[in-house]
């Protein structure tokens, strides 16, 4: 186990946009040491790096503690992992990523972490790895990758991690979320507001409010940014009618009010400050459309309807937007790339 | 007025692939004189017909009783209408086609036949013209225009009409729907089953059961047809729901049971209907978007919103496609055509 003199071992799987930016503040820390699976990325990132161009930590050749390209290689020498941090898309519909780690999860040491958006994200892991905690964790990050290992970034980086379903946990759960407290700490030091939460789902389904809602509508609308979007009022109207289905939703499953950056979530809230951003945003839903690759609507969308529906909180806007979206990306799926 | 030695004298607004078609099947009776006002496709009518290829009806050259190019050329020889019957699409969102007949009705003798689809598509047409008895107007067609002047045809022509708002009509509505079920006999007569409804209102609301689900989504959904549409179990269960909405806005509305060809209206049955078609239909709201033109979501789907909103009946999924739909057409419109 980690201690403050040895650092903690990481296995990085998901090596885009997200992943490397958060392992890049693992790593400079000192403090953490990544191996980062690159799967496409390989010869880009083993012979230069990662180019990191980011506003809030400057310019930068990142170059990873070490880089493989598979997990098998990488715990081919015996390395053992403190955590596999998971930042791939969630994309369970079509395939189920959680196998990918298994050479590197050593039961029950192995903290696994996911970093990615929506609902239910969890239950393939928990399922296959029934003894190993799961830290579930949430980014806010403005960060893309124009080309190949090159990343460009913002200002925005905070992290929200809690334990996935601590109540019904096999382990030590005080110990595990002092490990877990420990690698916040660590982002913490190279500059990434990184806060562990009690309630993570309850975090989950306050950021949901805006990816259920500005993300998938700025697709199905026919490709349109946050200020077209606001821009009509009526779908102005369809995105605040959309956000009260996920915080009714959200609220009756958590059981307690849902809190979005510090406030309590209203829909007016939301809209209003989106509405002020002094540039309209692009959602990831629609880049994802824009480059033909799969969406992550089965965790922005399915499940919380399922989950919502299963507690008896009617959610038809979702519903819609949800079958609506299905389609137009079977459409682009099915067709050849250009 | 017209008895049964003076032929009837119809005005034809709207001479594209449904007006052709309805105004051919009253000239070739030789009871009705249809005078045909052709915009932009003046030079090709005017000089050869409509060339009109039917399943029905064989192929044939139609040539109007008289082609003009305005409604003022029609009326400049002191010519009396017994009917304007308009044929144009319903936009009221972008235009009030009202005012263009205006020099044709006679106060209060022409009878304004209105054959459009949709809910509310008489309001401008009864404000502007409070005195004059109007033929509410819904067409089963399956004609197409590939080419100006050039009209296909299939074997659907179905009418079905009935006074607006006979109850609050400052005529005589006996005298009015003698002359509506003359017209009618005209085109039973050339072979056009056309029927005479009392509430004419809730023929509207049936047909707006299909209008208002399948040919909305086939839009939003990113361009599917019937098939493709129903072979999604998401996107089946969304035009139930659709369907479900206006039965029950329809209904609570015309304050009876809606029927939907012969039968009570069901969203399984008409689902299974469609199903069962030998061939996938495009819908006309695809046709639009293909061919970038304005969709008449204004009364397929705004008009029908807002009455059921004041009725007190919720139509979550109805305002979601609206406000999608809408969006979608915002950007192709604002697009140079290619």
């Amino acid at each position: 186990m980690a201690t403050s003199e040895t650092p903690i071992k990481v296995l990085l799987v998901g090596t885009g946009a997200l992943g490397s930016i958060y392992g890049w503040r693992l790593d400079v820390s000192g403090k953490a040491q990544v191996t980062a699976v690159c799967r496409s990325n390989y010869e880009a990132v083993k012979s230069s790096g990662f180019y990191i161009s980011s506003l809030a930590f400057g310019d930068e050749v990142y170059r990873p503690h070490r880089v493989v390209r598979t997990v098998d290689e990488a715990v081919a020498d015996g390395e053992v992992y403190d955590f596999v941090i998971v930042c791939t898309k969630a994309l369970p519909n079509l395939v189920d990523n959680s196998d990918i780690i298994a050479p590197a999860v050593q039961n029950p040491h192995t903290i696994i972490m996911l970093i990615q958006n929506g609902i239910g994200i969890e239950d393939p892991y928990a399922a296959r790895y029934p003894n190993n905690p799961i830290a579930s964790t949430i980014a806010y990050l403005d960060s893309s990758q124009p080309s190949n290992g090159t990343i460009k970034h913002g200002i925005v980086t905070m992290l929200d991690m809690g334990l996935f379903s601590p109540k019904t946990a096999s382990y030590d759960t005080s110990a595990v979320s002092a490990r877990v407290a420990a690698l916040s700490e660590v982002w913490k030091e190279s500059g990434v507001p990184a806060m562990v939460s009690e309630d993570i789902q309850k975090s989950r389904w306050a950021k949901l409010i805006w990816n259920a809602s500005f993300n998938t509508v700025s697709v199905v609308s026919g490709g349109n940014d946050s200020r077209q979007m606001l821009d009509s009022p009526e779908c102005k109207a369809l995105i605040h009618s959309l956000m009260t289905e996920v915080i009714k939703a959200g609220e009756t499953i958590t059981g307690s009010k849902l809190v979005y950056l510090g406030n309590q979530a209203t829909a007016d809230d939301i809209i209003n400050t989106t509405d002020g951003l002094p540039k309209p945003v692009t959602p990831s839903m629609l880049m994802d459309f824009r480059a033909k690759r799969p969406m992550e609507h089965a965790v922005i969308l399915r499940n919380p309807i399922e989950l919502a529906k299963k507690h008896g909180v009617d959610v038809p806007h979702l519903e819609t937007v949800y079958a609506l979206l299905t389609m137009v990306e079977a459409r682009y799926l099915s067709q050849p790339k250009l």
